[in-house]
């Protein structure tokens, strides 16, 4: 008779179900799952809790497609905030560091991802229609594409673009540079290539 | 004023919860709140209860420490196992791979740990009183240590020697050697040495 590998079922489940977890695989579960379960019981069972009222108390904000807990977000029923401008990001934590940034006062839409044909991820599943029909309120005078300067976030900012001024909307992209703060000498080839071909009058 | 980031308050729990995690930080849970958010909630809130699950059902065995739905765990109960052997391992997840190998049948004790000075691990953080009290107990002939061969384990494993030789015990220790199926070309000179050192009578 074989022996059976001497895992009781909790723990079985436990690891099993970490790996829902994005780029968890089964040894980082098991390290995980003993982590928690021999130096954190408590923080396991807070985040026991945290998944579940996550799950059941967030929905998305039917303006700006974030996460919310209301049906329009905090962000969205602000009415210090400029109506006219839209900024079109891939993630809640991108729309946070342009809060951070104390920069920007208008509007958010929220793609929650970027165009990924590879992984199946295409304007459909993005719901790109929803973002016509928020940019399309007749408030809306300006949509800033602020998604990554990546492959995949450049790809999305050109179709959102030409998707949009096909519409008669004015469309930016947030400018591409040198960061602030940097010295010339340590910033890459690219980037000087790109501050130098988008100069503005100073 | 100073705008509040807009982070709605389940997900801000979930994502400080996240941070129990090994080797997780503020970015990493960020993108595992939203992925399970966006991609998958089912697993999130399976997750969840198995978390809770684990925490309220899991105990550690009585004899081999290891985690358990019972005082004693299944491979400790089976009679079929030798009781004369005991292997003392750091983790469940290493006596799951001594069980795989099907090399040996006697009994565990699972440290759940190795000695970290530097992480204030020391002797009595691992209860070694409870595994000299095992090995102790009458029936036990040898003791295996099967810790790693990492720096820690080695400690480990030094330590537990010198401490249970003096109460009069057997204790030996898992070979070191050149990998099974492995060419010696592309076998790293450290293992080398030791298994031209550890030579056994062929």
């Amino acid at each position: 008779m074989e022996p059976s590998l001497p895992e009781p079922e909790p723990l079985r489940a436990l690891v099993q179900a970490l790996r829902c977890l994005p780029s968890v695989g089964i040894r980082s579960a098991r390290r995980m799952a003993y982590h928690l379960l021999q130096h954190d019981p408590q923080g396991a069972r807070q985040l026991g809790l945290a998944l579940e009222s996550a799950v059941a108390h967030l929905q998305h904000c039917e303006r700006c497609n974030s996460f919310s807990e209301t049906r329009l977000c905090a962000t969205c029923e602000n009415p210090e905030r400029n109506a006219a401008l839209l900024c079109v990001v891939e993630t809640p934590a991108d729309q946070n560091m342009i809060e951070a940034s104390h920069g920007y006062h208008g509007l958010y839409y929220v793609l929650m991802g970027r165009l990924a044909p590879l992984e199946g991820v295409g304007p459909e599943q993005l719901q790109f229609s929803r973002l016509l029909q928020r940019a399309e309120d007749g408030v809306v005078t300006e949509v800033i594409l602020a998604t990554n300067f990546t492959a995949e976030g450049e790809t999305t900012a050109h179709y959102l673009a030409d998707m949009l001024r096909t519409r008669g909307l004015s469309v930016t992209r947030i400018a591409r540079g040198v960061p602030s703060g940097s010295e010339l000498e340590y910033v890459d080839a690219g980037t000087i290539a790109w501050a130098m071909l988008e100069r503005r009058p100073g």
